[in-house]
């Protein structure tokens, strides 16, 4: 089959690799309808992190049931099904717990499986699921072409938006400010909105991406950044704050802000992947009570919650892809990324 | 009158200071019936913060009102009151969300007050207490002495405990990590117990401080620190972890510990006074999905939710006190806590 792979810094490639095929009875083979860039591929890309030459890579995708294992019950050959950005098993007491990232059997697409052999990644016509029963979710029925996107982003963005703001305590009535207007960004405002936030605050000085936060139920739009953006954003709830702010980038001077920001009392929801070396003075934290809650987003636990909304139209997440791609493009997907001519680009193998 | 002055590491003093009086038409003079020696007092005394010459100290009191300025309300002449360890009006919008340490008209026993003057310390015979109303809880009645020690632990260390606990998100079922035996560490097992955990696990090598701790609810001690420590807590819950870890100390190590001793997705509830410099790095919390939340406590907030419990004897805090001394031997009273000598050590004028 083909599938992306990516040797240095700015160079990803289609390459013909082997196959998938079933090895255990709990695996399913699943046919990639569409997978995308995520931000985090970017590290990578750009060279932040050292990728592995010739791994795997792409983490969200959705597709068909090509195959099934023995022991398989929860999906059935044609069945569409939605995949988290990992692979879980759902039994283990993590899963159970709610936090299938730290899924006791849990891997990484692209990632070293316990053999050493590269999984497969999402950005490929196949996959190799090794624990079908639990990663997998099916859809009541097989989706009309303009659902596939919204679906997609259950895999990764709406999911960790959604984390965000559960992360954040966000409820009825809640004030928020949203730090970061990438495709996580602008899906946590979706998501504050979804869990009934009263005001919130898109942090942006991108014209697209705030149109696209009004939309999704910002309140409002902050271009400022540094010690004028927490300023205008304090301003906004009585120089006190507001009782969440999620930080949906990762560098250490946008936590700082998220805190800087947030009212005495309240909490930062963050899913940014956190920059090497990005630490937190518990000082900051202390005097004022200021509450860290979020990581890396459980999104399997989410999809049962969060699809009926998207399958019946509720929420329309799937609006961050603002470029579609064939697999074969998928450098042009990256460079468009990278150079944020994109929000989120969807490649369809 | 007679108060408590601290001009240098390890020098104490009782010394005689003007007499308080009313300066404001909220303010209340309270003659103290009873005061205590705090862990984070030990920091000044030991010299890792340096004590402005001549500044008074101790926050933790309970007393008689002796006079009230006009506009006082909710406590009249002759109540016996309880006071947290800072004064607040209880009427502003932290106060309001539950963050009385973040009023905004708050200020600390013993600090300089707006006009540069040193606010009383809770060390002495009598304090000036700013905002009456909102500052002061009167208890039912006058209480017997054996009930006071119990009730003066609701100015800090079992509120703070409660803080702790709440924090943590402890709630019935719950399983619990305590790191940290002083005085605080032993109210957060009672708090956690109050609130229904069904496992307290105390970390702790202290044979009189483990024996308390297992009155005030814990189930189990490890006396095992570090990587030793770490894996004996876990390895009581499937080497998972539990839901909460209690950090009761606030140094690098001992938040460290409780980073790595909670479960994935379980929160480390932090009260211990942050050392100078003590970070965490971000990466530490969000493989793992592990929530900070805590901060110097709003007791306030807390006092009469705790006091029927208290008052009724359900809960018995004030066991944390194993000596008891007069003001006069104040200096003796510091070095008993310094040399662990006292858990904790109950002073009266």
């Amino acid at each position: 089959m083909r599938a992306t792979t990516i040797h240095a810094a700015g160079d990803v490639r289609i390459e013909e690799v082997p196959d998938p095929v079933l090895s255990t009875g709990r695996d399913a083979i699943v046919r990639v309808v569409a997978a995308c860039v995520c931000g985090s591929d970017l590290w990578s890309y750009r060279g932040v992190r050292d990728p592995e030459p010739g791994s795997r890579i792409g983490h969200e995708f959705v597709g068909v049931v090509e195959a099934i294992g023995d022991d398989v019950e929860n999906v059935a050959v044609g069945d569409f099904v939605i995949a988290p950005f990992y692979d879980c098993d759902m039994t283990c007491a993590n899963c159970r717990n709610g936090v299938s990232t730290s899924c006791l059997e849990h891997s990484w697409w692209g990632s070293r499986d316990h053999f050493g052999d590269f999984a497969d990644g999402a950005q490929g016509e196949f996959v190799r699921v090794p624990h079908a029963d639990g990663t997998l979710v099916k859809t009541p029925e097989y989706p009309a072409d303009d659902l596939i996107p919204h679906l997609l982003t259950l895999s990764d963005v709406f999911g960790t938006g959604h984390h965000a703001a559960l992360s954040g305590g966000v409820g009825p009535g809640s004030t928020v400010v949203v730090i970061g207007d990438g495709a996580v960004g602008l899906c946590a405002v979706l998501a504050a909105k979804r869990l009934g936030a009263e005001r919130i605050v898109l942090m942006s000085r991108h014209e697209s991406r705030q149109a696209l936060g009004r939309e999704f139920g910002a309140t409002d739009v902050i271009a400022e950044r540094g010690e004028e953006g927490i300023a205008a954003a304090k301003a906004l709830f009585d120089d006190i704050g507001p009782d969440a702010v999620l930080e949906c980038v990762g560098t250490p001077e946008s936590m700082d802000q998220a805190i800087a920001t947030v009212r005495p009392g309240g909490t930062v929801g963050f899913v940014g992947v956190p920059a090497e070396g990005n630490s937190v003075p518990v000082g900051s934290l202390f005097g004022r009570n200021v509450a860290l809650r979020g990581g890396v987003a459980p999104v399997r636990n989410y999809i049962e919650e969060l699809l009926p909304d998207v399958w019946n139209g509720t929420v329309e997440p799937g609006r961050v892809f603002d470029l579609t791609l064939p697999l074969a493009e998928v450098a042009e997907a990256y460079a468009a990324m990278d150079e944020r001519r994109a929000i989120k680009v969807l490649l369809k193998p």
